[in-house]
Parts: C-alpha cells; sequence; structure tokens
C-alpha cells in the first residue's frame, strides 16, 4: 500500500440480545465510544465503513451506512457512508476497505463499524436469514443450512485427522474461560466438557455450545494515517497487513472441505506483507462460529500443523498463557457474535491486547492477527497488527 | 489520490426482464464482456467488486460478490469479492471502491460490477424490498414508500419553482428517444408527453411513466492504474475524480427537500478534484429513477440554475445535440433500473461516449459526468471521467 495506517480509538457495545435497543443505536454507542476513545470529533471524519450482513432480512432495511451516519449525525457533514458485505465477514472487510480508503490518499480519518440486530426475528427466519451466506440454491434448497455445512466440515475433520468429540468441546471451554474478564461479552460463565457435551445436537456432530449465539451488537475503529497516529493516541496500533482471500462459496466445489482456502490465501500474503511468520504471532482472535471453525483457523493460519488444532488447543496453546493465544476476548461462541459486528469486534479486542488493556491479558503482545470467515469460507479477511511500526 | 486511474474494458447486460436468466449468470456475462473489452484474463485480476442493494430480499442470497466470484470462476483463485450497498447507488460504490483500491497500491487490475434481479418477486413484494432504501421506522411505516417521497419532492418543486407537468413528462421523452439507438436498453421505443400524462398516478404528481422501471440486469469495469491503460486499450478513459456525498436519509430532515445536498457534496469535490467547472462538462448521465430525479440533478450539478432545470430539459439543452446532453444513453427510464447495476452501468455508458462508440453519440465528448443516486438522496456517488489525463 501506499501509505500505512493506524487504528486510534475503539469501541463497542457490550453484545447480548439487546432488546431495547435499536440497530442504529448499537451503532451509535459503538462509534461515540471509538471516536472518544481516539479524541476525533465527528467534523473531523471523512469518510465512514459499515460492516452489516442482513439488515435487509432482519429489519427490512437496506442503505444502512447511510442510516446509520444520518443517526450520528455525519450524514448531513456529508461523510460518505459505505456498507460492505460478506456475510459473517462483513466486519472485516469494512476495517478492509477504511484502510484502503486512508492508503489510497482520498481520506485521513476513517471510522470502520460492524453491526448487526438479530433478535427481531424468531428463530426459524433468524436461521433462514443466516443460510444466505451460504449458496441459496445450491446449498440451502438441499437442506444445507449453515450449521449442516460446518457439521459436514466437522465430520471430515474427525474422519481424516482423527479430531475428537472432546476437542472440539474444549474450544469452547478455552472461549468461555477467556471470557470471564471480558466486560462486553456475550457469555462470561465458565463451562465444562461435559456440560457442552450434553447439549443437544444442532447437525451432528456440532452440539448447541459448539455455536455462536444469535447476537445484537456494534463495534468500531477509527484509522488514520501511521504518521499522524501519534497525534490521536499515547498507543496507537499499526496495520502491518490487511488481506482478503476468498473460495468456492459451496462447501461441496472445494477440493478439501478441511481447509479453508480463503484464510490460508488470505493469511500467505498477509504475513508477507507484515514480514512476520506464524511463530512471531503473539495471539488472534479468529472466526470460531462453530467450534471446529476455531480448529481450522489455528491450522490455517500456520499455529499448528493440518489436523493437530484440536490437540493444539487441549494441550493448552492457545489458552491466554499458552504458545499462541487464541480468541483471549472469548471469541465468537463466549463474546457473541452479532454477523457484521464481528469482523471490528475483532480488531477492537486485538488493539486492546497490544496496548495492554484486554481483560484477559496476553503478557508482552506485541503482534496481533484477527481472522473473520464469511459462511463456510467463502470469503475470509487476515488482518496483522502490530504496537509498533515496521515499514 | 496518490494513484490515478483509468478504465479500460466495459460490458454489460441488456436491461429488462430476464426470466430465463440468474443473478449470477447475469453477472458472468457483463463480467466477461468487460474483461474481454479489457483484453484481461480471468488470472491478472487482482480484485472485484459488486454493487447490489438487495439480493437478500430479492432472492435471499447474501454473500453476493463470493457467489459471483465464485461462478466467474475468480472465487478459487482466492479474489477478494467485496459486495457493496446504498441502495440503488451500490453501483456507484463499486466503481469508487474498485479505484480507490487501485489507487491506494492494494491492486492493479480491478472489475467493478453491479448486478440486481428483481423481477423474481411479486408486484408489491418488489415495492417493499424497495421501500428498504428509504427509513423503514421513519418513513415506509408511515406510508412513505419511494415513490411517495419522490412524489412529495416533485410536489414541492412544482409549489416553488414552477415546474411543470409538462416539464417532468419532457424527461421521460427525451430519454425514450436518447435510447432508440441502445441495444442494451429496457425500451427502445419514442413515446410522446400526452402518452406520459395518460398513464395511472403512482403518487401524485408522479405517473407510470415517470419512473423507471423494475429490471433485471449487470454492468461491469475494469480499472487498472493510469500508467499502465495503454497495455489494456487504445481509448482508456481517466477518473479524474470520483467522490461520494450523503445527507440524512429521510426527506423530513433535509432543510430542502428540492436539492439533494448529497450530490452537491459530491459534485462540489469532484469538480475541484477534476479541475472543471460545469460548463467543461460534455455530457452526464445521471439518476432519473423518477422524472423529477433528473431536474435536481441537472439542477444540483450545476447545468442549470435551481428550478431551472424543468426549462433546461423542454429547451433542448440536455438533447443529444444540446448543451449538455443528460443521459444520451436514455437513462434510468429508457435503459431500465436494476439497482446496483445502474451506477456501473452510468460508467460503461460514458465509457463509450468518450470513445465516441455510443448509439446516441454525443459529438466531440472529451470530459463525462455520472451521478448516481440511493433511495430519496441518502446517498450520491458523482464520478467526472475523461478521454485526456489531465494529472
Amino acid at each position: 500500500m501506499l501509505r500505512d495506517v493506524a487504528v486510534v480509538g475503539v469501541g463497542q457495545t457490550s453484545f447480548g440480545e439487546h432488546w431495547e435497543r435499536s440497530f442504529r443505536d448499537l451503532f451509535v454507542t459503538a462509534g461515540v465510544r471509538a471516536l472518544e476513545d481516539a479524541g476525533v470529533g465527528g467534523d473531523e471524519i471523512d469518510a465512514m465503513y459499515g460492516g452489516n450482513m442482513s439488515a435487509g432480512q432482519f429489519i427490512r432495511q437496506e442503505h444502512v451506512a447511510a442510516l446509520i451516519a444520518d443517526y450520528a449525525g455525519l450524514a448531513t457533514e456529508g461523510v460518505p457512508a459505505t456498507r460492505v458485505e460478506a456475510a459473517d465477514a462483513s466486519g472485516g472487510l469494512a476495517f478492509r476497505q477504511a484502510v484502503l480508503d486512508v492508503a489510497s490518499g482520498a481520506s485521513d480519518v476513517v471510522v470502520a463499524s460492524g453491526v448487526e440486530k438479530m433478535t427481531d426475528l424468531g428463530n426459524d427466519e433468524t436461521n433462514d436469514a443466516l443460510a444466505g451466506s451460504a449458496d441459496r440454491e445450491w446449498e440451502v434448497f438441499g437442506g444445507g443450512n449453515v450449521a449442516a455445512l460446518y457439521a459436514m466440515i466437522a465430520g471430515a475433520h474427525m474422519d481424516r485427522h482423527g479430531t475428537t468429540r472432546r476437542e472440539l468441546s474444549e474450544v469452547a471451554v478455552k472461549n468461555h474461560e477467556h471470557a470471564t474478564e471480558n466486560e462486553y461479552a456475550q457469555y462470561t460463565n465458565e463451562i465444562t466438557a461435559e456440560l457442552v457435551e450434553s447439549t443437544p445436537y444442532v447437525s451432528e456432530p456440532l452440539r448447541a455450545f459448539d455455536c455462536s449465539p444469535a447476537s445484537d451488537g456494534a463495534a468500531a475503529v477509527v484509522v488514520v494515517p501511521a504518521e499522524r497516529a501519534d497525534d490521536y493516541s499515547d498507543k496507537p496500533v499499526y496495520v502491518e497487513a490487511t488481506q482478503q482471500g476468498s473460495d468456492s462459496l459451496t462447501v461441496h466445489d472445494r477440493r478439501d472441505i478441511t481447509t479453508l482456502e480463503a484464510t490460508k490465501r488470505a493469511a500467505e500474503r498477509a504475513y508477507e506483507d507484515a514480514n512476520v511468520a506464524p511463530g512471531d504471532v503473539d495471539l488472534a482472535e479468529v472466526h470460531d462460529s462453530y467450534t471446529v471453525g476455531e480448529i481450522l483457523a489455528v491450522e490455517d493460519l500456520g499455529f499448528a500443523e493440518k489436523g493437530e488444532g484440536g490437540s493444539f488447543i487441549v494441550d493448552g496453546h492457545g489458552s491466554v498463557d499458552g504458545r499462541t493465544p487464541v480468541n483471549p476476548s472469548g471469541g465468537l461462541k463466549a463474546c457473541g457474535h452479532p454477523l457484521g459486528a464481528t469482523g471490528v469486534r475483532q480488531v477492537v479486542d486485538a488493539t486492546r491486547q497490544l496496548r495492554g488493556e484486554a481483560g484477559t491479558q496476553v503478557e508482552d503482545a506485541s503482534v496481533a492477527v484477527t481472522q473473520n470467515v464469511g459462511g463456510t469460507g467463502g470469503t475470509a479477511v487476515v488482518n496483522v497488527l502490530s504496537d509498533r511500526r515496521s515499514s
């Protein structure tokens, strides 16, 4: 990129069931917190991006970036407001587009946000909307909703690589443990593997507690040119890389369903841009919409060999005091997963870690990776963030 | 911007009712035509953007950029595919993000596309989905669908500025006349003002023939760094400016509903970036989703004083041989208006004009403006394109 970019402000709502709050309220709360954190006034904002998967289906509202810009008082200032969407990687895209906007020289101060209001529909309608992240014609009409597709992936991973039911459970157990100190998490209670395995099947082998919940919430970050970062923050966080990969939308078109090629492609480019190796990464916020997703992420990001993601977790390498702490925030399982908000929330949590301000803090964290996946892996965004400016 | 950008390939489907073709088919047809026009192979593409308003509501499909990238064979190459959305300005946003991506240095060869499949639903459902471009809670629940909101704008324009019913009609008449030579237009028949005025009211004072139709269609363009444009095209078209403005999403929050401030804000910045004045513009492709929209555009882009947009059209200044030809393609009224595709289609048509390859060709066209509006004006994108590289 032609210009380096830094994160100078972060904010989010708590994630959960916000019956009393509207879509626009959630955004404004997160946005104001990010602006306050950066010490930026509304009149300094040059552009904003909003990640959102499916307000059209959840609240029958499109044009949502304009909506939230309006409600935040930015629209009448003429601030360009752009919604981006790639299912539950929408937040990752919003962050990446904000970075590209600053890198292009078109804008200096840009807000990247993500927001989703999922709880206004009943369960069946919510699940049907969620299925829009998969290929409606070729997967969903045949019965392949997102949970069923991830169950196929999990089953194949168990079959080919010996991953066990207990290893899946331990992902959820670890993430709940990490979330106990996260004031924004939907669940801050600890759970046991036995509890996970006593919950009903959603789609065998995946049980209810393998799945991230339906959530309402929003997150926002402020990005600026790296050379101006010190004007806004004592602890700027530098965007060493932001890459986006893709793969076939349908699971059945993939060569190997136990690998998310979209993650691998984005990660390879991101590590190259940032000039780091997986072993240099101090922590990762990854996309565990289903527990098996975290095992895939651990492998596809290079923290463990293919097939060893499960034992990596069970052996504690992904715990806060482990070799490469994974989801010290609690991940999607415990933080909650308001689809379009998650990719931005990951950047918020990575920034807190690199500043040394996280609830469950990783010691001496200097390099963080975030990985955000759309649906079953048609899209993935991988960012490398650092507390030091390398380039 | 830190790097200049050029358009080196354009393509589109015909616009209309494509009962026999799917959403993904439409995209691929337009995309392949744009790539062939640029002489670009799929393996050269670094990124793609897709403008789409509401596949979630029209075909219950989100994650649509990944879907079309997959179907085009780009996903398995890992090409980042990003959907952007701002109602019927989604295509304008897709083009602008593609330009920013190249300008940032992140990508070299980028496809900007727009696609919408509107005819799979019945009329009531289509209109309800369309209303998602307005504020569902504060406008639509009160009865203000998009046609009704534009009718309020038209009524106010007639009341304050003396715009006549006949002037509205003449916008439609001119655009149908322009479209007679456009092989991609939904309507290529000429119409009369009397015919327009014999069609039923949709929302008084707007009649059926004041409205752009529901359409299926797709459009695509290929952008590259300006310094490499000659490698791809004998007649590259340079992006002198791409700006996006916003305003309150709700019509009732605007100071003056007879002006689209989003257009004015984007146009002011775009003219400054391109170092041109409205009088330098040789033709404009503008957003006449309703006839009054073209009158607003003529005024807000500075081709006529406020209140004189109607007489500008009636006096022939907006005709192909007039002072500033407006919608020589036929505009949204005659070309058709597949929501997310329109902003890209405008760039396709402006490029054809600047190359001297349009159906209804403007003589010696050198500078073109495109203006794409989301809903009633919460978002507007204004581009300035030129056959000469000025910066």
